[in-house]
C-alpha cells in the first residue's frame, strides 16, 4: 500500500508497506478522501516538529470505508462507511470533569499518533461514526472540519432571529456561517481576500470585506442597532480582535475558535460595560460529529462548493505546495486510493 | 441641611443648602450613611471629570429613611428604611435586549446626577428598596456593593463543592469571596497586601500571598488537579490577567469584575485549549438586590468587618486624603446625619 511521510523540512515522502492486521478493538478502513486541514499545513511548514513524532504519516480529516476488524470490535462490518473522530481519550482523569474531548492527555490521532494520509488506516473502533450507505465519501471528508463548526455554533448558544458575525471567510469560517445559518441566524461573514468573498456569495452567504466598508457601522444597520449576538473569531488576527468587541451588542457571547500562539491585546472593558462573554471552543464532541453526520447526510448546504480541489495521495509535496502559493482556494482533498 | 460637593482637583466642600421637595415620582431620603466606593476615589482623582457634572454632589453606596414622598408615589411611607439601586434606566431600547441593568443609555445616579453624600437626597421611587425595620443602617450600606458581588457569583453559576479563587482582596474582592463561600464553594483569596489578607484571614476566609508561594501549584494542591472552577478577577493588574487563565480547570469560568481601562494583553490560546468563558459582569440587577438584602438582614456573614471606619459627612475631605494614605483600609462610612 501507499503511505505518505511527512520527513520535517517542509517535506513529504511517499512511501510502499505492508497492509497491517488491525490489532485488538481497533479496524483498518480503506481510506476514501483525506482534507488538508490547517494544522497539517502548520505541521508541513515545521511549526508542530516538537509534537509530530517524525518521520509520520498525518492527516485527520477522513472519509473511508471498513477494511478488517479487529478482535473484539463489535457494531461494525466489512464495507461500512465511516468517518474517525480523532480524538484518543483514553487517558482521561477525574479533573477533566467529563469534558473529554479536551482531556489533559488527549491525544489527537494524525498529528501524536499516524493519521490517515496513506491507502490504509488502523485506528480503535471507539473513534468511528458509521455513515448512510449512499453517503458521498467525498462530502463525508468534511465530517471533521464541519464538526468544528457545529460545536462551535452550539457552544455559542445561538438561536434563530439572532444575528452572527463570522470573523474570516477560510474553510473553517465558511462552515461556521453555513451551520450558523441553517440554525435559522442573520450571518455576516467578515474577510479581506476579495476571491474568499466571492465564493462565499456564490454559495449563498453574505460577505463583506471590512478593509472597505465600516463592518462596525454596517451591523450595525443590519441589526437596528443590537449589533451582533454572537462573533465567532476564525481569522486568528489582531484586527479581528480588535473589532470583535464593538460588534457585539449587550451580552454578546465571542467564540474563540482561532489558535492564538502568543498572548494578544484584549478590550476588557467592553466585556465589563456590555457583559460580554468570551467563550473557547476547541474540537467537537459527540453529538457536535452526529449533528455534521446528518447535515452531510442531508446534503441540503452548499458543502460541494467547498472543495476545490481534488488530487492523487501520490502528489502530497505539490498539494502542500500548492496551498502555500494559492490563499484563494478553499478545501482540497486528497484521494488515497491514486 | 448639609451637602459635600466634588468641586474638582481632589477637592471637596461642604454646604449649607434648603432641603428640597421631592419631585412627581420621587421620594425624600434622609440619608443614614454612604460607603465611599473605588469609583468615588476614582472621581476624586479627577479621573471622570469629563462625565461627572461638576460641582456635584457624588455617591451611591447608601442606606437611609423615607423622609417625604413626591406625588404618585405607592408602597411606600414616610419612616420606611430603604436602600436605592442607583441606575437610571428609564431611556431602556429594544437593543438593549431587555438588559436594563447596563442599558446604553443607562444613568448611574450618584456619578451621572446628584448622589448621596448629604443629609436629604430625592431619588425617583423606582430605585428603591425596602428594607426591614430592624436592619442596622450601617450594614445596609453595604448593600449596594455587596449586589456587585451577587451579581458576578449569579452570572459565575458557581455552584456549592466548586472552588472559587478571587484575584484581589479589596472590598468587592471580600464581599464576592463571603458570597463564594455562602454558596457553597471552597473560596480562596489571591492578595499582596499583607494587611488586607490578615482582615480575610480574621473574617474566616481562606486567603494567599502569591508573591510567596505559586498560586498554580497551590491551586492545584487544592482541588486535586481540577484547578478552580470559578476565577474572579477583581485586581484589575497585568499578572491578574497572566494568572487568571493558569489557575482555570477545564471549562472553567472567569469574573471580569476589574474595570481596564486600556488593552490588556491576554492569553487567548488558554480560552481555546481549556474551553474557559470570560464573563463580563457589571454592576446589578434586581434580585442581586434582594438577595444581597437577604444577606444583610440574615447577618450571618462578618459584614461588620467590612467597615474600617465610620466619619462624619463634614469630615468629607480628610476621608478622602486618608483612603490616599491608607491602603490597608476596607469599607469607610461616612455618617450624613453628623
Amino acid at each position: 500500500m501507499k503511505a505518505t511521510v511527512y520527513e520535517g523540512s517542509k517535506t513529504f515522502n511517499v512511501i510502499e508497506k505492508e497492509i497491517e492486521q488491525p490489532a485488538v478493538g481497533e479496524v483498518r478502513i480503506k481510506v476514501a478522501y483525506v482534507g488538508v486541514c490547517g494544522t497539517d499545513v502548520h505541521i508541513y511548514h515545521g511549526m508542530m516538529d516538537k509534537r509530530v513524532n517524525i518521520p509520520e504519516t498525518i492527516g485527520h480529516e477522513m472519509s473511508g470505508i471498513i477494511d478488517a476488524l479487529g478482535e473484539g470490535v463489535t457494531g461494525y462490518k466489512v464495507g461500512d462507511k465511516v468517518v474517525v473522530r480523532p480524538l484518543d481519550d483514553r487517558k482521561v482523569k477525574p479533573s477533566d470533569k467529563g469534558f473529554n474531548h479536551i482531556c489533559e492527555e488527549l491525544k489527537f490521532i494524525g498529528i501524536d499518533s499516524p493519521g490517515a494520509m496513506q491507502e490504509y488506516w488502523n485506528v480503535p473502533a471507539f473513534t468511528l461514526h458509521k455513515l448512510n450507505d449512499n453517503t458521498d465519501l467525498k462530502l463525508a471528508a468534511l465530517i471533521e472540519p464541519l464538526s468544528v463548526a457545529t460545536h462551535d455554533v452550539r457552544l455559542s448558544g445561538l438561536v434563530a432571529g439572532e444575528t452572527a458575525v463570522v470573523l474570516g471567510g477560510g474553510p473553517i469560517g465558511l462552515l461556521v456561517a453555513m451551520v450558523a445559518k441553517e440554525v435559522g441566524a442573520n450571518v455576516i461573514i467578515s474577510e479581506v481576500n476579495e476571491t474568499r468573498i466571492a465564493k462565499a456569495k456564490e454559495m449563498g452567504l453574505n460577505a463583506v470585506n471590512p478593509m472597505h466598508i465600516d463592518l462596525v457601522q454596517y451591523v450595525r444597520e443590519q441589526t437596528e442597532g443590537r449589533l451582533a449576538d454572537v462573533v465567532f473569531e476564525v481569522a486568528g488576527v489582531q484586527p479581528a480582535l480588535d473589532i470583535m468587541t464593538e460588534i457585539a451588542g449587550i451580552r454578546g457571547r465571542i467564540l474563540m475558535v482561532a489558535i492564538h500562539g502568543q498572548k494578544k491585546e484584549v478590550d476588557l472593558f467592553k466585556f465589563f460595560w456590555k457583559e460580554l462573554k468570551l467563550i473557547g471552543a476547541r474540537v467537537y464532541e459527540k453529538e457536535d460529529y452526529e449533528k455534521s453526520i446528518a447535515l452531510i447526510t442531508a446534503n441540503e448546504l452548499p458543502f460541494e462548493d467547498m472543495i476545490t480541489d481534488v488530487q492523487p495521495l501520490s502528489k502530497v509535496q505539490q498539494v502542500f505546495e500548492n496551498i502555500d502559493n494559492n490563499p484563494d482556494g478553499m478545501k482540497v482533498l486528497m484521494d488515497c486510493q491514486l
